[in-house]
């Protein structure tokens, strides 16, 4: 194997690669890059069997071939080299491969790419096209809220259901939801599953480092799911379980809409949440005529915090305690500037939303009065 | 006690001291900061029975007052306020001050000033005088040499030796020592005593946060030191002991010099740093003529890594180890990008300089071969 490429395109590819190769101590081939030169170009893989993530390269193939080298060394290796032209070359007669750039001479040990796990290959029979802006917002404004841990394997991932045209993507930990729906082109077939939400984090991870719109590709089938652009593919297995049937828990009815200013809301629930009782993070939301929000939290240790912000209320007037990390997840999760409260009474879930779009909702389990 | 001051300000002087006040546990009252409102200003002050920091602002005070307020609550609060003017008031009848606004409303319970720990006065009788840039720079290329642990306390502060018009700061670990020559005016007393570590850490925050180029005072007596500048003082207990006589083991000749580009040096050291022996650290440099400096690392599970950089070489060829975390942190507290390293064999301590001066330098013990 021999090939020669550019330093700034080998950081990229590797670096979107190396972060799935963990310190695995039983199967130790697994904190290697698997390194792939042929006709098309240089191709890098890592895996830690859950998720696989490949990226592809330009670069001139002197020798096609394939190896295996430590992925820590290398990924943190190649943003010191001196100079743009970087020379690969699998040495014969030791397990070495020697890099060269400028002055600069490496030698990384090897391990055979035989001993690589196979990343599994996904049938390319159900497929659903989006553009990468599309999907990073998806993820964006969904993933937050579900579990990271998995205490309920089936909340720690993302619910995908597909039907007709519509794309429907969900995440909670069952004391908050979001839910956004997108308008796709072309599919034929109903489908849902979860993808594990340590995937789709990689996977926005990947989206935020591609620089133009282009098209990404899901494809998918009984427990894999594989996620194809242009430069890299990731391919996860799916979560086996039933997502909950959410849908009954988001009310159809409100008494009381608020609209209102992200920014302002997000500033007097920072500072009320440095008031709030310990372990309950208590903040106080009262919706008073004439278009006044009072945002408030007491402690009898500390003291109190009052902040009065303007907002519009329709209906009647109301009041609701959130969990401040919740409703400051949903805010801070969310681009508009302007959003809507709708909420029926203190005990009932209510739904933020964003103002004169139906697409995405967020639903949070108030404190209990 | 009631007075109304700029946000800004507040911002600025609650920042330097709430750091100081921590989670004390035994005396509860150590984590408010004590706020005194006078005629000058506003002053306010935070202790941790070493360091003291008092800074002030200004404000309109309409009666005067003194009372303390937990940290934590007051600092984190103060940068969400909706408005510039902010106005406090302590309540009469109960134990919480009032801060206002804008339409924001906080009451914050408070303890009585007369159970904060008096901050003690140092004497004004010995003094130094510095500029605020020039403490900084000194502070900077010497602190980080020190052990920050209390393994050996004389060895966890900054040493300072006054003698005529000279300060010499010194720090050391036993393994590697930064001393910088300073040369001040109207000395008149010889004295030497070692802030802690700690202290100067903070110093140096408060010194990156001035604006100006202003005067720092610095006034000491047997136990006490005292760093002042206009809008902050800092209070800190010495150290107890004798700083150890370092000046024999800086050699006063050398048999190889060798001048070098710090960044370039910089980045093959961390590149080798990636292929060193695991717990040994080893970096290999060697110096070969004509003026190329090779820098080097193998490592027998991972490779080799070399790199050949230029460099002027006068006097003999040579090579030496050292531990690549004390290079590199000699070399990335230098701010002059030429910089100057002299040895005379493989097993002697070796010497970085910055190009043509010569009031610092660091001192680094080798690794044995």
């Amino acid at each position: 194997m021999k090939f020669t490429c550019i330093k700034e395109n080998l950081i990229k590819g590797l670096n979107a690669v190396a972060k799935i190769s963990g310190k695995n101590i039983s199967l130790p081939i697994l904190n290697n890059i698997l390194i792939v030169a042929e006709n098309e170009g240089i191709k890098f893989s890592a895996t830690n069997l859950e998720i696989g993530i490949k990226t592809k390269i330009r670069g001139k193939i002197e020798e096609a071939g394939k190896i295996t080298v430590p992925a820590k060394t290398l990924a943190g290796f190649v943003g010191y080299l001196p100079e743009e032209k970087v020379k690969f070359e699998l040495l014969k007669n030791s397990n070495e491969i020697k890099i060269t750039s400028g002055t600069w001479e490496t030698k990384i040990k090897t391990q055979s790419a035989d001993e690589y796990p196979l990343i599994p290959e996904v049938a390319t029979e159900n497929v659903l096209k989006l553009k990468t802006s599309q999907l990073k917002q998806i993820l964006s404004e969904t993933i937050f809220a579900a579990i990271t841990n998995e205490s309920r394997p089936e909340l720690s991932g993302g619910y995908f259901n597909i039907s007709e045209q519509l794309l429907t993507m969900v995440a909670t930990d069952s004391y908050r939801l979001a839910e956004k729906k997108f308008i796709t082109e072309e599919n034929k077939k109903k489908a849902h599953f979860i993808v594990p939400i340590k995937t789709l984090q990689e996977l926005e991870k990947i989206l935020s480092e591609s620089e133009e719109d282009e098209e990404v590709k899901i494809y998918w089938e009984e427990n894999q799911v594989l996620f194809l652009m242009s430069q890299a593919e990731l391919n996860s297995r799916l979560i086996n379980g039933e997502y909950p049937d959410y849908t009954q828990i988001i009310p159809d009815k409100h008494t009381t809409r608020i609209a209102f200013n992200k920014n302002v809301a997000v500033n007097a629930i920072k500072a009320a949440s440095l008031f709030v009782k310990t372990g309950i993070y208590d903040v106080i939301f009262e919706f008073k005529k004439p278009d006044k929000m009072f945002i408030k939290a007491a402690n009898s240790q500390l003291g109190e915090n009052q902040a009065i912000i303007d907002c519009e209320i329709e209906g009647e007037e109301n009041n609701i305690v959130f969990n401040y990390h919740y409703i400051l997840d949903g805010l801070l999760n969310l681009t508009n500037e302007k959003v809507i409260l709708e909420m029926s009474n203190p005990n009932s879930p209510a739904v933020l939303k964003i103002d004169k779009k139906d697409d995405y909702l967020y639903l949070m389990m108030p404190i209990r009065q």
